[in-house]
Order: structure tokens, then sequence, then C-alpha cells
């Protein structure tokens, strides 16, 4: 069996055979960057999960929005505002699955395989991969105890012309090390100076032992003009609260949120096929008599209609077949099966 | 701002419009594939959320294993097994966030750009995204009401010899159609004489309204000798069960497998930063007084002594540092972690 190239990239052998190696019994662990289980509020996160099921078991269990449950993005957003970002709307983030997925969003919809990305040396070995694995070029930035070196950082720039700067400017994995504020504003200055786009992976800053860090880049942003413009921030609840919830969260400028929120999605008018189990009627349109052919149109005519389907031309990979369209009958009951049809036959004869 | 090419393949905006429509008032909607909110088992849902959070708190709430949580998977092969893939063993399978994740991993893992993919047409839309997405030319094999037409889908595969054929044989999405018993076999067949991977995507199997449909192509492998080695199933408990579980699964040669599998992840012989927060304690070996400085051998000696930690190669993306490690201070309590670093004394040591 062949595999792509770009798993080419990636070596991750060491680590994995070392992970495998932390089952046997009584080995004390300092590997993983795991919370210490016995800190996690069990008791609160059983409270919230039964009230979610209870008051919203719909909203619980079924497919929601791409970009994320919106009361869920509004305490985000709030949760952000707290910590300095004060002006960021709901709608400039998407709920992701931590981190991790936010940083395989920016490498999906952001790298050409050659393209550079500086990153700090020594950085988080997994975005490393995440950026390899897209056929980035990966270049260390040098770091002391502030954390990146920004001298050094703006001739990397300058020499390497990056598709984006990663960078975890507080508490740093693998480094611990800490940009100080001068630097911080110095790296979103850097950003609109060469107008390349700094990431700001921040899982660990609210986890502080005396004084509070200094801001986060999001926060600094509305301090420097047109930083926001080129500025993603990733954030996590997998350290602060816990990595089972599997939520974290990517800000970013409107047109980079766009494009990493990739969703997936009568009479002898129309003929289909009858199914025998499944979610779906396939149906044709016929255009006997004259009748509307275009599953299109009659998607338009529907909705003014009120009710709604998906048109089939999408579902094929060639040559589009233009009077296809998609019935799901899976989430209306019969009643309102039978008036949605009704109002699809004024459409069609509309 | 510079996007990837790979997101020139992706054409999805006419259906964005389309849902962004549904939230309406009044709309009645054969849109999308959902299952019907008001079917969801909530209680049961509810209870064995509680259940998991009581019984085992750490194992729901912590960082887990990549392939997915063993019992779960023990579960997942029984139902397999029941459905009459009756050899599958939990360690042929992986547990991912739904069938999406699934396609995901295989467009990731087996697609270069310019390779050929044979899917039905029509197929899920979302698909063709994806394996678009990861650079394929996505061929359509004709399909009638028993599903893929075989004759036409062997001389599809003998000409563009495709990475792989994606095929919905149990009620297809939107087809509705159901691939016969009969041309399952010729299926399986035709993965083994072309050595071609065959994708079977089953989300819809068991909602049949009268007989039940043919075993799944995963069940006949056993039937077709090879043919397992050239065969993956993505399953998923969301028109099942409930979406919002976010629970699928993809079973693939145990290659495969692997690949889909991409893990993240003292006295003056050390020196390190203090650090003023985060997880993180980053470690140099200073080789002073002849002791040891290779991080990866010191790594090798602890385990033995029944400690853990990450050596730091691989966390620089160039010049890696053989003398310098990360130690995880927020999984072990005070009195672990003092007898962890007697541990790795004695590591050093020896």
């Amino acid at each position: 069996m062949q595999f792509a190239d770009r798993l080419n990239n990636v070596e991750t052998s060491a680590i994995r055979e070392l992970f495998k190696l932390l089952g046997k019994p009584g080995i004390i662990s300092f590997a993983g960057g795991f919370p210490d289980s016995a800190m996690f509020d069990v008791a609160g996160i059983s409270a919230a999960s039964q009230a979610a099921l209870q008051q919203e078991p719909g909203a619980a269990l079924q497919y929601g929005a791409t970009e994320g449950y919106q009361p869920l993005r509004e305490q985000i957003a709030a949760f952000m505002a707290a910590k300095g970002a004060r002006d960021l709307a709901p709608d400039q983030l998407v709920v992701t699955t931590g981190s991790q997925q936010a940083l395989d969003l920016l490498g999906k919809t952001m790298i050409n395989p050659g393209d550079k990305v500086i990153v700090e040396g020594p950085t988080f070995l997994a975005t490393i991969q995440c950026f390899r694995l897209y056929g980035a070029e990966v270049i260390s930035a040098p770091i002391d105890a502030e954390g990146a070196r920004v001298d050094a950082l703006e001739k990397l720039i300058a020499e390497h012309q990056p598709k984006l700067v990663y960078l975890i400017p507080t508490f740093g994995n693998p480094s611990g090390a800490m940009l100080s504020l001068e630097r911080r504003k110095k790296v979103l200055e850097l950003a609109v100076k060469y107008q390349t786009l700094v990431v700001e992976d921040d899982p660990y800053g609210d986890l502080y032992f005396g004084e509070a860090p200094p801001p986060s880049l999001l926060a600094l942003s509305s301090e420097v003009p047109g930083s926001r413009d080129w500025l993603a921030h990733c954030g996590s609840l997998s350290k602060v609260l816990s990595p089972g919830l599997r939520i974290g969260w990517l800000v970013a400028p409107a047109a980079l949120l766009g494009r990493a929120v990739l969703r997936e999605q009568l009479g002898d008018a129309v003929e289909f096929l009858q199914p025998q189990g499944g979610l779906f009627l396939w149906v044709r349109l016929t255009g006997k008599g004259g009748a509307l052919a275009d599953a299109g149109e009659l998607a338009k005519r529907a909705i003014a209609q009120g009710v709604a389907f998906v048109p089939g031309a999408p579902f094929f990979a060639q040559n589009p077949d233009a009077t296809s369209f998609r019935l799901s009958f899976a989430t209306a009951d019969e009643d309102k099966i039978r008036e949605g049809i009704a109002r699809l036959a004024q459409a069609l004869k509309a």
C-alpha cells in the first residue's frame, strides 16, 4: 500500500516508543503534559453535563454549527475579555476540539508544500509535525529566558518571508520561557511590518504561580494598529478545566476564519427510488408537462414557501445532475413531512 | 493573506448559503441528514455520562490514547461482531470523532496531489470535498438502484488505477441505493485483483425499515481471501445514537491504521530555567564532572529506574539539542515528584 508522501515529513517514533513504556507499573511520569486528574472539578463538570442534557437535550446531542455552539462562543469571548481582549466578538472565534485542531486548520488553510514557517527552537513537537505534514519547511528562531529573541526573529522573517510565525509566548512548551511585554509588542509590530501571520498558542497562560504574565498578543493587539489583521490565537480549556472536554478555540482574521470553517455541509414532475432505509430520498425533476427541471431554482422557490432541501449537483464529483435533489426525512415528524411536501408542491407550481 | 492552494479545490458556497437560510422561522427542513432530536435516548445518555464521571473521572476527563479508550474499542468490536464482522479485534480499529474524521485521516494518509479516487456518482458531498482538499482527482462511477455498477467500476479501476475507491454500500447518501450482495462480493474481489483500497462508509446500515440489508463489506471480507488487506470501514454512532456524542471508528489494515494515528505525542549535572507557570521544566544536561550529557540515553536509564520524561531533541525543528529534556510537573503530586527526582538522580549516576 502506497501512503501519501506528506507522511515522510513526520518523525515521531522515538516519542511513541517512550509513551508505550509509560504503562509500566510504578513509573513516575514527568513525560506528558497531563494535568493532575485529582485537580479536575468532577462534581462541577458532572452537574454541568446533567444540566445541559436536561435543559437542552436537542442542542447537546444533535449536529451543531461548524463554528461551534453560539452560547459557548459567547462565554469564550467573555473569558478572553476578562483577560484583556476586550473587543473580541463571539463571531471572531470558532470552537475547536483543542489547540491541536486549531493548528491543523491553520496548517490546512495556510501552508502550501515548500512554504516556510518560523517556530521557537525548541517548541511544541506536535506543532512541528502538524506544519511539516502540510509540507512546510520549519525554521527555528532562537530563544532565551524572555522567549523568542525578536532581533533574530526579524532577521529570519526578512530572510525567509514565512507563511506564518508560531509562538507560545507564555510558559513555552518545552522551554517554560515567557516572552517579555516589550518583545510582545515588537512581535506585533513585526507582523504588521512584514505582513506575516503570527500564531499565538496560549494553553498555559492561566497557570501562573505568582505574578500574572503580560497580556496575550491578542489582548495587546488593540495597542498596535493593524496587528489584529495578522494575528491568530489558539486557546484551550484542556489545561485549566479538563482535557477530556475537548474544547479549544481559534481567533483569527475573518477571511482566514471563513476558510478554516470547511463545512460539510411531486406528481410526475418528480421521480425517485423508494428507499429501504437510511435518512434520504433522492429525487429527480423530470420536467414533464413543462414542469421545472432545475433543482437549484426549485430550492430558491422552496425556501420562499418555507421548506428546505439540498440540490443534488454538489454530490457529483463529475457531470452534476442539475435536476436532482435530496430530501432528508429523518428530522421532521410525519405531520411536518406532509406539510413540507405540500409546500414543495406549491414551489413546483410557482 | 495568501491561503493554501488546496482550498481552491473546494467549492461549498451554494450549500453554505442554503444552510444559513434554515434558521428562518417556520422552515420545514428536508435539507440536512439530521436525526430527529425527539428520538434521542436522553435519559440513557445522561445516566451513562453520570456513571462515567462518577466511576472513572480520571479516564473521562484526562487525555486519552490516540487510538481511543480501550473499553470503547472493545464495545465497538463487539457491536461489529454482532453484525457479522466476527473476527474483528479491538486493536484493528481506532475511535474517531465521527466518519468525517475517519475520511480526513484516510485523505491525509493516502492521497498525494494528483492521485485518483473513485466515488459513486452521486455521493456524500463532504467526501468529495475532503479528498479534493488533499489534491485528489475525484472520478464518478455510475450507480443504479443496486448501487455501484461493478462492471463499469472495474473498467474505471483498470483505467485510472485509483488510490482508493469510496463507497456507501448501504442506503447511499444521497441516492438511498443499496449495493446487492452479489455486487458486494465482486467489489471485494476487485479490491484484491487490482490491489486497490476500498473504503466502505457505513453510517446508515442499522437504519432499515423492513428486511435487514446484506452484510457489510467488512463482514463479507472473511469470505473473500485477501480482501481485508484492501478494505477500510468507517462506522459512526451519529445516526443510531446521537451526533452530539461525536463517536465514530475506522477499521483498516494495520499498516494504514498505524499511519493514521499521527500521535502527538540534578546537581550541577543539569541546569534549567525556573518556570513562573505552565506545566514544564526544560532541563539541559551540562556534562559537568563527566556526567551523562545525552538526554536520549538518560531517558532509557530513567525508565529502568521507574521514571519517565521526554527527551528534548524532537522539540527542535532544526539543530536538535541532544542534552535537553522536558519534565512535566503537572501530573504527579509532590511526594511523587520527590520520589521521581530521586530516581532520576539514580539514573544519572547509573
